[in-house]
């Protein structure tokens, strides 16, 4: 049984790369394994899913710590601008980004989401507004390429996105598309915010170019679903993550606690305060 | 019949507001018609069908001079990014920004293209792509939203596109996603192109902000041509050009020579010089 519990783990992770979250839940499922592997397979299981489910209602609560966090940063009437899907479709309850966003609005905050439709997957598109529209959030969508031109004429007050990994100099891996964001905000003068769970950080990597970028199927950008949107073979660079350097990022809003203009040092210490969640 | 073709113009000038070049060939061809009118109908009918095929020909000399003009600037074994469709699709014969790939690669040199997929319309995708690998130029494609970390990461020697209309000071309409690229390209050092002909230049604004810029069907955006892409309702901002300042630009391109750094004085010059062109 503890084979099994291990190989399926393996397994699993080798699903995708830069996520290290994945890793995270994963390595404790396996530890959990082990301590249990004495008892009988019926009873190992049930623990093991209870372990699952603690899991997902500590991913809930954290989600809402974010939330309150993230909150704080979100003023009357803000106008927040997100990438991809940091929202409760892709992590649990409440999401990452997208917390601060659902509590700010329950505080009876005014706030309203412009969401990049996050090509070639569109989960902002697709996923984001969705949810929003759901939870009875106004929400403009625009294209990636609309960012920059929104960002000057429109008001927008904060980007706020979510994070696949973390390294320990505070340099973000995240959905394709984020890292022209931090620069396009930078230009505009505009706070870049990430928000994050601890397991999302990734003490062992020193900076953000040891990150595993995975490469997606060149078929993504040549089709959109069934509809074809280029010649048959045409060469493609498809990256699905980016890597956003420390220097771009206002904060990093954690439910421990928000690093502001995130360094090498406020990391190891948040992370050194809280040494279970890592 | 003069009637007619000024209403048939005027009509025709409806069609789209940013782009200046479409105004500046109906005015010519008013011109022309209203030169004519004292003619019977069908000899004014040849006459006018020449001058448009005088345009024509004469598109086709500025898009060999600009091309000439822009292949200086393509070193061998340039790689240059590109955005839309400023080729042979979109002009006639050579095209603007691709004129100059197109003339360095016929000068023996080893070129190849980033196109930029260029949402929602996908111009990038469909045409450039396409009228690359027709013309035997290698061509990467990939996701707007992957062009900062393509400059980052891979080898990227300049940023060349075509612009819809230049105002007074240099800044420049394009397609939307255009000045993206710009403030992208200036933060990794990369040289940024613009390459058109003297009637894309308006002398009567005098700066970008007085550009119309066309806000197209939120439906372009909510699909990926015959595919749902969003919820069906949800609100849209999709504007199809945007605006990109003079000083993001390295040097405007025309069949007159190449402005570097533009500045007002240096266009007013140059458009001075050869005033039947704008």
């Amino acid at each position: 049984m503890l084979k099994k519990v291990e190989q399926t783990c393996d397994y699993l992770a080798t699903s995708r790369p830069t996520a290290v979250n994945l890793f995270w839940a994963l390595e404790r499922m396996k530890r959990r394994a082990r301590n249990l592997c004495h008892l009988p397979c019926a009873r190992m299981r049930t623990l093991l899913l209870e372990e699952a489910h603690r899991i997902f209602e500590e991913e809930i609560s954290r989600f809402r710590r974010i939330g309150s966090l993230g909150a704080t940063l979100l003023g009357n009437n803000a106008v927040v601008m997100t990438h991809c899907n940091a929202g409760a479709l892709a992590t649990a309850m409440y999401g990452t980004a997208l917390a601060a966003v659902y509590v700010a609005h329950q505080q009876g905050k005014n706030v309203s989401v412009i969401a990049c439709e996050t090509r070639p997957l569109l989960q902002g598109a697709r996923l984001t507004t969705w949810e929003l529209k759901r939870g009875g959030i106004p929400v403009t969508l625009i294209c990636d390429s609309m960012a920059a031109t929104t960002m000057k004429n429109k008001k927008v007050d904060l980007i706020l996105v979510g994070a696949d990994r973390i390294a320990a100099n505070g340099d973000v891996a995240n959905k394709i598309g984020t890292y022209s964001l931090a620069l396009l905000a930078q230009a505009h003068n505009i706070p870049f915010y990430v928000a994050a769970p601890l397991s999302s950080f990734d003490p062992t990597l020193d900076n953000g170019s040891q990150i595993p970028i995975e490469e997606r199927s060149p078929e993504e950008v040549r089709r959109f679903r069934h509809t074809p949107s280029a010649p048959r073979d045409v060469n493609v660079f498809n990256p699905a993550f980016d890597v956003t350097p420390a220097k771009l990022i206002s904060a990093i809003i954690t439910e421990h606690g928000i690093i502001h203009r995130p360094t090498r040092q406020k990391i190891k210490k948040l992370i050194k305060s809280h040494p279970c969640e890592t």
